[in-house]
């Protein structure tokens, strides 16, 4: 298809440009006219070249694609708000940078590890993003055989003396238990995520802590899928106790679960928050488009996408951040708690 | 970093295995063993071995990435369930076929069509998939021009002879108007997408024509870019009116601004469905979640991106499908709408 003599200087020369005008045109790089990137596709098609990528990324100017899979089930990806609003957040850095993202789901993290081996070789990466670390999780230990740049999300004890961006869990599951508990709330629920991952161990522990620390009267953690419909069964079930050995307060642990939770109050006559406090997690624009409105631990999740891509350039260039926390998840009341009417 | 000398044949006889075999580990294709696929990358990995994506794709065989851009602000792709579900619906086909998505955001489509090219002649993609067509689209011109493969999501009228796969956006909105003046309504207001894309022209034509058709006494449209907030002000615009002169019904064009409508009913003391009937679009999980339910046109997102993700893989080899629609949306009445009590 392509004739392999005709080289860039060929290009170049039929489009009375430099070599380095080309480059720039192939690589998406800003300082061309329109006029002359056209001229310039224009030469390379009728002389038949492309730039070969393999040879970019040998002399080492392939950072134009960042890598990222993600271990949920497809179907889930799209009702997560959190996911969305992180790669969201993700493609606002790449988009600056002229970059892709080379998004892929896996089944598992053994899966992602043999995928990020074979992107990094196939030079179809400059480095990837990790996400969803577990306990004993094979990711780090291969993107550190490989030298492959990687930025995990995680506390540093999920990530193998990777960099990392991480959310201080602890502090916010607790603020949220304190929280709940100077309402007056003395029996509470937490609906966790997949038990699996590091971060909702973090929580789950840091939720225990708060509540024997508090003394409270009732605790309860159910882990889920993160679905809504996971979230209406967990909530449904929390609720169907008698009036005095049900919690008068739920956390939860994304917020579409917490808008499912909402609807199974309504539905089973209870008022919130006159009967149940619910408290959701992330905020994304969800939790102002309910009524009642939900009080969430917000994040800016798009912000914290934003970071770890912007982290992971750090280590493509100098003046890298290093591993860091972003800021912790801060209680937003809103129309959903309130103290115990009970 | 690598030894250029050293070929496939070198890591075939390294790790004892065909040259075949390599290429199947190196393209994560089945039939290996773990064992076998975890000697072969080492091997390579011992010689410093890794293959030439460029003679890949010179080879034909290079169909492990599809190119996908979307054209929306970073922010609105997290909160739009719509893209998110129609990604993970792409992605469940790419998984089986063990290939990853190049997932791009643009600010326009001149620029989605700068990046095909670029994309197409540095051999990053197989193929493509366009959404959000527009009238006077440059990118069908570009992808035919290229021959690169491709396939358009949107009506034939918007996608210039490309294989397209498209939703019946006419009957749908007749159908939804029709459905809602059975009910009794004879004012009724669609909160719509972006002015600028060919669907929502469409959408817009064919609630024209229906509202006319019906003798509707009062029909409104306003243009949003798909967010919460702006169904939020177009709702509250809307039933700002006098009661008498103000839609009892509002159909819009996805779920989140539906969900917004609903918040701004409650808050201006409305009763939903008694006072306004609302409907949703594409009817994500978010309409069961809500209080009441919200009636939706229904159609299955995730199905949608999985059969424009076939139609691509039909592209690359025999047997493609061509262009066809996708099932219409359908009516799914639920607790959103009733006849109007005034």
């Amino acid at each position: 298809m392509t004739a392999p003599r005709v080289t860039i200087k060929d290009v170049a020369a039929r489009a009375g440009v430099s070599k380095g005008a080309v480059s720039l045109a192939f690589n998406r790089k800003p300082g061309l006219s329109e006029a002359t990137r056209d001229r310039i596709f224009e030469a390379a098609r009728e002389l038949g070249w492309a730039p070969n990528p393999a040879a970019r990324s040998l002399a080492g100017s392939r950072v134009d694609v960042v890598g990222l899979a993600i271990c949920r089930p497809a179907r889930m990806l799209g009702l997560e708000p959190f996911y969305m609003e992180f790669v969201s957040g993700v493609e606002s850095v790449l988009t600056e940078h002229s970059c892709s993202l080379l998004l892929r789901l896996v089944r598992s993290p053994e899966e992602e590890a043999g995928l990020l081996e074979s992107w990094w070789r196939a030079r179809q990466i400059a480095g990837s993003i990790l996400v969803d670390l577990r306990a004993d999780d094979p990711r780090p230990a291969v993107a550190g055989r490989l030298g492959l740049p990687v930025v995990a999300v995680g506390h540093p004890s999920l990530t193998g003396g990777l960099t990392s961006v991480w959310t201080d869990d602890t502090t916010a599951v607790t603020e949220a238990v304190r929280y709940l508990a100077a309402l007056g709330h003395r029996r509470i629920a937490r609906v966790g995520g997949a038990a699996a991952l590091g971060h909702t161990t973090i929580r789950a522990a840091a939720f225990d802590a708060a509540a024997r620390g508090l003394g409270l009267a009732g605790a309860w953690q159910v882990a889920t899928d993160f679905s809504g419909e996971a979230g209406t069964r967990a909530t449904r079930s929390l609720l169907t106790a008698a009036p005095s050995d049900r919690p008068t307060a739920i956390v939860y642990d994304n917020d579409i679960m917490a808008v499912a939770g909402l609807s199974v109050a309504a539905e089973m006559g209870l008022r919130v928050p006159a009967d149940v406090s619910l408290l959701a997690w992330d905020d994304s624009q969800l939790c102002r488009l309910t009524h009642p409105t939900l009080s969430a631990m917000s994040h800016d999740v798009h912000g914290f996408g934003a970071d770890v891509a912007r982290t992971l350039f750090g280590l493509f260039g100098e003046g890298g951040v290093g591993s860091h926390t972003v800021p912790t998840p801060v209680l937003t009341p809103r129309g959903s708690t309130a103290p115990p009417s009970v």
